[in-house]
């Protein structure tokens, strides 16, 4: 990875599934040539706190402190707040570890004595040692709302309290007109050094459009010199990981690379599609954009190390 | 204690000490026969949480929650939460184990939804089966400041923080004029049917006298037509438990059990001193009240419950 020595990265992530791709782009990446903004749309208070779980997974993920097997949460994690909580006959549906309590205990005080998003992460992440800028997309607050045949739901109610189960028929940004992206990732997409936006697998409804459409996003990155390369986060018409192919089916939308290459059309410049959806690449490229064909599902660290090392040099071929 | 049937006791507790005799009063009076008003001047806001030791070290008490050999909080505790804020950089003086933290998040919660801290109360006692009537003193805040040579300091900065290291000077109830105190425990000082009202072996500056303070509080305990019963917190001029005596020195009050009958004198009819004590009773009986001497250290279950069941005793003879 010598030749990435000049180059910088922006990252734009989800949760669970954009980490493992900020993950293996952080083993190819010095301090200093990867910055990732996370999806702050899914944020909401809960129990009084105030949760960013795409930042938290994140953050955990760098850290190396996160759970590999459960897929979420911190590594070494115990219950027993919410065992004492159960039994007081508290609000136990989104399952708060006591050790994943102190972050977003120390992130609601620290909010509440004035500090903004932005600062609070970098704090958090200075004290667990993560070495590269993570910005939440904005520093107002965004909600995203799931509406579904029963209703809308907050989102975190449709995702976690109703395990994705009711049919979504679209989904609304509540905030967003009036929310500032995070002035550093703008910073970031206007600068003449920057390498590659890589918009990670994450969910094109629920995690990367909350980034895209806060106002003035999708302009820039249209603007953006660098190539701008998203990786399908639907593989051989599944999702490799949430609830994106249950929606694309609910919203009538054929669950294939191909339809999140349309979703994302005129932002991207480049879509990396796995082995198994190479016979899509003709049609994608149809859209304007450019295809790279890898192998995308990320299991092991080595995976999402070639994964990541891949779209690095897609990104210099692209220049 | 078949003659105990028909009498109605209130205990007015502190914390830790005030508990012990209120769980030997629990074993010797039935469900409808004790209440307990506790001291909410120590309650503060803390990771902006709500936070009452006294009713918190009251209901774990009766609830049989409460670490033994610690001599706070809950037993089988465990302190991940704690280790990992520390890991954040957060302020981890005030120890905050993880079953415990539920019980500051319900209750914050459900303050925040606008309940009081009297149904909040109820409400925690109920789901952990507690059967008697627990109080705060008073709805309202009242927040207990010690002043000190170095200043003055919100009472759990001078207990926990700075371990009451400092030399008292005085102490303050900020908000206690405007407080209300709470609704029931007047209604019970009122009542015809009580028997008898204990003020327990909690400190008389920091435990005791919050609730003393409320106003209207003094004139109903002179009016009571129930006698008055105070337990001394010092025995042979040392306090059980806590900074009662450092506390008396460092004011130039004599650290006697007498000094304690004179800081409750013209509010109690009867005061209780250790055996130890027992020669203290004539100038005691000077200052207008009955002495009576009994054992008062309760180290073990059964020394709560012959206290307890002494002061009833008493209670009865004195009508």
């Amino acid at each position: 990875m010598a030749s990435a020595a000049n180059k910088k990265f922006l990252a734009i992530s989800g949760g669970v599934g954009g980490a493992k791709l900020v993950l293996g782009l952080s083993r190819c990446l010095a301090t200093g040539q990867l910055s990732i903004v996370a999806n702050t749309g899914d944020d909401f208070r809960h129990h009084g706190l105030h949760i960013s779980p795409d930042l938290d997974t994140v953050m955990y993920t760098l850290a190396a402190l996160n759970d590999t097997e459960r897929g979420w949460g911190l590594a070494s994690e115990s219950w027993n707040f919410l065992a004492a909580l159960e039994t007081l006959g508290g609000e136990t549906w989104f399952r708060l570890g006591d050790r994943d309590l102190a972050t977003h205990i120390q992130r609601s005080q620290l909010l509440a004595e004035g500090h903004t998003l932005s600062q609070v992460t970098r704090r958090l992440c200075q004290q667990l040692g993560v070495q590269y800028p993570l910005w939440p997309m904005s520093d107002d607050e965004v909600s995203t709302v799931v509406h579904t045949g029963e209703g809308a739901l907050p989102f975190q109610h449709y995702f976690v309290r109703r395990q994705c189960e009711p049919a979504v028929t679209g989904f609304e940004f509540a905030g967003i007109d009036a929310a500032r992206p995070q002035p550093d990732f703008m910073a970031q997409l206007a600068s003449s050094d920057l390498s590659g936006v890589i918009i990670c697998p994450s969910n094109p409804f629920v995690s990367v459009d909350p980034i895209l459409g806060l106002p003035g996003v999708r302009q820039a990155l249209r603007e953006c010199k660098a190539p701008v390369i998203a990786v399908s986060p639907i593989v051989a018409g599944m999702a490799i990981k949430g609830p994106a192919a249950k929606m694309m089916a609910e919203l009538g939308v054929p669950v294939t690379a191909l339809a999140v290459a349309q979703h994302y059309q005129g932002v991207i410049d480049c879509f990396v599609v796995d082995e198994s959806d190479a016979k899509l690449a003709a049609s994608i490229e149809q859209l304007g954009m450019t295809v790279a064909v890898s192998s995308t599902i990320m299991k092991t660290l080595a995976e999402r190390e070639a994964l990541a090392s891949a779209i690095i040099e897609l990104a210099e071929s692209a220049r």
